[in-house]
C-alpha cells in the first residue's frame, strides 16, 4: 500500500477546486479503497493566487500554462477542468493521451464535438480516459452504462440532465412567476450563467444526451443528429395548464432506439406527475434507462456544482489508480456502428398546444377542422370565459399523432384570423 | 478479441434461467464489451431437465451436484445461484475460492451470514468475488458505492430493498384491501412465496442492509446488529390514515452514521408523500445515499426476477472477465472497522400511534397526561365519531422524541381501561 498515484491538475476553478478539497480531505479514505496514496503533484491555472486560496501544498508545483504542465509532469493522470470544446483543453487532452497518461475530464462539450476522434485516439494510445463528471455530475451514470448494464440492450434512455433549466421550471411551478423573472432570480442566486442561453436553449443538455445516446446505443457522438429544443417559450401560463392537466413540464433529453433506428432529441416536455421523474426538482437531474433484461432503472443526483462533479472526477481518478481501462464509448471504436437517425417529424405522440384566440363563436369549430383534416385528433380541450382584449387562451392535448401532421395542422391554423399569435406546441411524453 | 472466458454456473432456478438467457442470446454484445467470449461451459443443478429446458447447448458439461462441478471445472468463474446461507452454496464457494476461481453469486443470506470471513478468504487468494445481484437486483448499488462513490463518506443509507413487501403495501394503498387478502392474492401471483415469513418479517431486507451499512460504513456485517421489524402488523387503516396524514408506508432499511456511532435498522415507516421513494412502487427497489462530496443520490430498479437479477449477475462475470477485483466490502478486510451501534431506544424521530380505545369522554386526557409525564408531544391528532362496540381508533403522531421514551409511554397507555389493544406504531422518516 506504499505506492503513490500522482495526479496533475489543470484548472482551479469551481470543479478543480473540489477536486482539491476532495484529494486533500479524503486522503486517509482513498489510500484504503485504492491501494495507493493518490497525491496531487501538479496544478495549472491562470490565476495563481488559488493555489493558496485552496490551501495546496507547497510540495505541488505550480503551471500558469496548462500546456506546459502536461508536457513537463510525471503524473500517472491528467485531470483537465478548464472546460471548452476546443482551445486548451483539447491540447492538453492530445497531448496527455501522447504522452500516454491517463486522462480524465469533466468536459462534455469536448467530447460531444471530438468524443469519436479522441475514443480512437486514447484506444491507440492504450490509455484511461475517464469523464464520468461530463454527464449529470453526481451520477455514476457512465459507470452504470458502461459496467453495471453492460448485459443489456438498452431501448431508450432520457433524463433532466440541466440543473439550471430544471431548477428555473420548478420555481415557475411552485411560485406561478414567469420564465424571464424566475431567470433573473437564478442568476443573482449563481444558479444561472450571465448569459445562460448555454443551458436554457438546451445545448448543454445536448452536449450530455449525445454522449448517453452514443454509450447506450452503441453509435458514433453526433451532436448534429439532434434537434435541440431550449425552455424559453414556456411561460407561466404553460406550467398552470400543465399542473391542471395533470402533467409536470420538464426540459428532457430522450433517446431511443428501435428497428427502424435511434432518435436522440432534446425538448421541454409533459410528463405525467405520476411518472417517478416528474419529482425530480431543482438542481438535480435524473437518468432513466430501460435495459432488455434489466428493465427500468432511475438514477438521480445533483447535476452540477463544485462538490458533486469533484466526487465523479475522483472516482475517475480512483479506475485510473486501479487501471480500470475500458474504451470511451463501452465497445472499440470499430465496434461503434451509425444507424439511420429517425427524424424528429416522424415522431409518434401526444401534444399539448395552446392557442391564444379571438374570444367569439366559431373559433374552436375552424381549428378542429384543419385538426381533423390532418387527422390529429383532439383529446382534450380547455377554454376559460376570461377575455383580455377580447383574446383567449384555448387549450388542446392530441391524442398519439405523427409530429409532421401537427406541424403542418399548425402551420396553417396559425393563418386562421381568430388566432392571434404563433400556437405554443410541448410534446407530452409518457414516462 | 479470441480469448474465451468460460463460465460455470451452479443453479438453473429463476435466475440461473436468465443468466444462461442473457449468456447465450446477448454473446455478440459481451465479446464487444468484454473484448471476449463469456463461454458457458458447465452448469449444475439436481433436475437435468431443465438444461434441456434452457436450451443449453449439448456441449455445455452437465454436473447434478455442484460441488462435484466446483472440484473438476477448468472455467474462469464459478457462478452460485443456488441459494441460502449454508449447504451447498456455501460450500462451492469456499472450494471455487480455494480453486483460486472468480466467483459471482446472487445469494444476500451467505453475504449476510459469512462475508466477513469471505472477504478475507476472497482477498488471501487473490480472486474475484462478486455479489452484485445480492442486493437490489437490477440497480447496480455494489458498483455505485465501491466504485461510483467511492470519494465520499457516506453517513445515510436507506431503501426499500424488497419487492415483495412494497408490492403488499402499494396494493394495500390502492386498494383499500387488508393485509391478509393482498398476501394472499400476491402469493397466487407468484409475487410472495408460500411461506413468506422471509419477505414479509424483513429478514431479506436485514440480509441486504447489513451489506449495505458494511459497504457504505466500512464496518464488518453484523447481521445482529440490526433491529427487524416486518410488515404483518400494519392494518388499511394504518395505510388510510398515513395517506390522510400526507404519509406513504414503505420497509425500509435505513443506516446511519453519526459521531456517536452507526444505526442499522430494518421497519415499516411513514414517509412524506413529497419524497422521492415515496413513489417508487409494485416491485421496484430503491436505495439512497447521501455523501459528503456527491450529496442525496438515488438509485431505482427492480429488485428482483429472473432477469434484473441476471442483468447484474453478468455485470460480475464482465468485472470478472476484466479482471476489475476489488476488495469485497470496498476496503482491505484489515482495513474494516467496527464501530459502536447506536441502539434503536435512543433514535431520535416522529411517531405514529394508533390507539383503540372506548369512545367515550376523558380517554384522550388520560393518553396524553401520560405522554406529557414521559416528555413526549403530540404533533397531530385524528379522532373520529365512528365508534364500532364502543370502540374507536385514536390517531397521534408526535414530535422527534427520544424512542425510549415513547415505548415507555405507549406500555403505560396499553395498560389503561380505556385502551382495548396493543397501540401500533409506527416511525416517521423525513426523508
Amino acid at each position: 500500500m506504499s505506492n503513490i498515484f500522482k495526479v496533475a491538475l489543470a484548472g482551479l476553478g469551481t470543479v478543480g477546486g473540489g477536486v482539491v478539497k476532495l484529494l486533500l480531505q479524503h486522503q486517509e479514505i482513498l489510500l484504503q479503497r485504492c491501494f495507493q496514496k493518490i497525491e496531487l503533484t501538479d496544478v495549472a491555472d491562470l490565476n495563481e493566487a488559488r493555489v493558496k486560496q485552496l490551501n495546496i501544498p507547497e510540495s505541488v508545483r505550480y503551471y500558469k500554462d496548462a500546456a506546459e504542465m502536461v508536457e513537463k509532469t510525471d503524473a500517472d493522470v491528467v485531470i483537465e477542468l478548464v472546460g471548452g470544446a476546443n482551445g486548451i483543453a483539447y491540447e492538453i487532452c492530445k497531448k496527455a493521451l501522447q504522452r500516454k497518461k491517463s486522462f480524465v475530464t469533466a468536459n462534455k462539450a469536448m467530447i460531444a464535438h471530438h468524443g469519436n476522434e479522441l475514443a480512437k485516439f486514447a484506444e491507440e494510445q492504450g490509455v484511461f480516459f475517464g469523464y464520468e463528471a461530463a454527464v449529470a455530475g453526481g451520477i455514476p451514470i457512465i459507470k452504470s452504462l458502461r459496467e453495471g448494464l453492460i448485459g443489456n440492450n438498452i431501448s431508450e434512455i432520457y433524463g433532466i440532465l440541466n440543473g439550471t433549466c430544471n431548477y428555473i421550471l420548478t420555481v415557475m411551478r411552485e411560485t406561478g412567476r414567469s420564465f424571464d423573472k424566475v431567470l433573473s432570480d437564478a442568476q443573482k442566486l449563481g444558479y444561472a450563467e450571465a448569459d445562460p442561453s448555454f443551458d436554457i436553449d438546451g445545448i448543454d443538455t445536448a452536449h450530455k444526451m449525445c454522449i448517453l445516446g452514443s454509450l447506450a446505443f452503441g453509435i458514433p457522438i453526433d451532436l448534429n443528429a439532434l434537434n435541440v429544443q431550449g425552455i424559453r417559450f414556456i411561460t407561466d401560463a404553460d406550467i398552470a395548464f400543465a399542473e391542471e392537466l395533470g402533467f409536470r413540464i420538464k426540459l428532457l433529453g430522450v433517446g431511443r432506439r428501435s428497428q427502424a433506428g435511434v432518435s436522440l432529441n432534446v425538448y421541454p416536455c409533459m410528463i405525467p406527475q405520476t411518472a417517478e421523474i416528474a419529482h425530480v426538482d431543482g438542481v438535480f437531474n435524473a437518468v432513466i434507462t430501460e435495459g432488455d433484461f434489466v428493465g427500468h432503472s432511475m438514477f438521480v443526483g445533483r447535476g452540477a456544482g463544485e462538490c458533486p462533479t469533484a466526487s465523479a472526477v475522483v472516482s475517475d481518478i480512483a479506475d485510473a489508480a486501479l487501471n480500470r481501462r475500458l474504451p470511451l464509448l463501452g465497445v472499440p471504436h470499430q465496434c461503434i456502428k451509425s444507424i439511420p437517425v429517425i427524424p424528429l417529424a416522424d415522431r409518434e405522440g401526444e401534444y399539448y398546444v395552446r392557442f391564444q384566440v379571438q374570444d367569439k363563436p366559431g373559433v374552436v369549430a375552424e381549428i378542429s377542422k384543419i385538426l381533423g383534416d390532418k387527422e390529429v385528433s383532439i383529446a382534450s380541450m380547455i377554454q376559460r370565459g376570461q377575455s383580455e382584449n377580447g383574446s383567449v387562451p384555448l387549450i388542446m392535448t392530441f391524442h398519439s399523432s405523427k409530429e409532421s401532421a401537427v406541424c403542418s395542422a399548425l402551420t396553417e391554423i396559425e393563418r386562421l384570423e381568430c388566432v392571434l399569435d404563433k400556437p405554443c406546441m410541448i410534446r407530452i411524453e409518457r414516462l
